[in-house]
């Protein structure tokens, strides 16, 4: 049986189903806790599921910053300092990341509050996630409103990469599934992945290979 | 062993190996299929990796469009109709999805190029993918121009959904597992995934549950 559910039904969901419905519908999202700290030197870190890809040249990577969430931490110290980092969530590490969406105050670190150790890289001012495999330094690039609902898309250029040498690939992509990186649906359902292929580059009437 | 890739030397690399690596970076990406019609009645199908929740309430999703893309084709049918969906890729047809990314010509069907079915539901103007389990219908909402790379965030009101009514969990959720949508990394691998968990509301201090 299929399910026809309308603008006009959406619209009288109760909120707390509505939002869980809704966040399943653009499919898996990506893991990563985000890494801050204040002008004052108080650290933070946060999971957020909505960091995507921006641009390849210049190297961007974009996230959803809500009004009302707590993850204003982690906007307020952007804004402040102009760096942060993204840290793929893996296998290992999914609990506690998923715990650092908990409401804790400013002056509560998540870092020791989740059991996640923080990292300085190459004197970048704002602290990695120790346990997780990929990380990148990011430096603000734009905040642009998205007048619609109120949010923001803050873009962030990358400064550096570091990930283990044993993960890429030839043609320079990362192995995100030997990095145990985990996928979500939603607000809090958590995946790890199987690779099904890696495909050729589609060319119009020409049959696809499997690559691996 | 551990690797650093600096800014610099991130400018420096072949094109194609940097975007295979910069497009590694942001972690799992939703695998889509948006689905168009011109005024004139060309239909068009193209796979998208950009696809992101932008809001619930109101239920808003996005894309990220490419100046050069072959993507435009998608482009200037929701522009000129204002109408597209978006259908979710799974296990069983991800190959002719990636198919839809080859450079067909715009008088080209990717639906008979590629062994997708074209199908409409409650008259609305724009097809949906049949061998989808999950369907969105939207009307284009916004057009935001991010002048750091010259691409666009195209964002959608949600119009209806159609999804099996047994994919449904009680909190509203969608099982993107049940429905075999798969995830991708990169620019051309696809994984399907294995659940982990559905953890409880994150609250400070509180030791959260596995509800699944």
């Amino acid at each position: 049986m299929s399910m026809l559910v309308n603008y006009d039904e959406i619209l009288k969901l109760e909120n707390r189903f509505r939002a869980n419905l809704i966040n399943s519908l653009s499919g898996f999202k990506s893991a990563n806790l985000i890494g801050t700290k204040s002008n004052n030197g108080l650290e933070n870190l946060a999971i957020f599921n909505s960091v995507h890809h921006i641009g390849a040249n210049p190297a961007l990577i974009g996230f959803i910053q809500r009004p009302d969430s707590v993850e204003r931490h982690t906007f307020e110290n952007i804004i402040e300092t102009k760096y942060f980092t993204i840290n793929h969530i893996n296998v290992s590490n999914f609990e506690q990341a998923h715990q650092t969406a908990a409401r804790y105050k400013k002056n509560e670190n998540e870092f020791e509050h989740c059991n996640i150790n923080a990292e300085y890289v190459n004197d970048f001012y704002a602290p990695f996630a120790k346990q997780c495999e990929i990380k990148i330094a990011l430096e603000l690039a734009d905040v642009i409103d998205i007048k619609l609902n109120n949010t923001k898309l803050v873009i962030g250029k990358i400064k550096f990469i570091n990930y283990p040498n044993n993960i890429q690939h030839e043609d320079g992509s990362l192995d995100l599934n030997k990095a145990s990186t985990v996928a979500i649906s939603g607000l809090d359902t958590y995946y790890s992945t199987n690779k099904l292929a890696k495909l050729s580059y589609a060319k119009p009437h020409i049959k696809l290979n499997k690559i691996e």
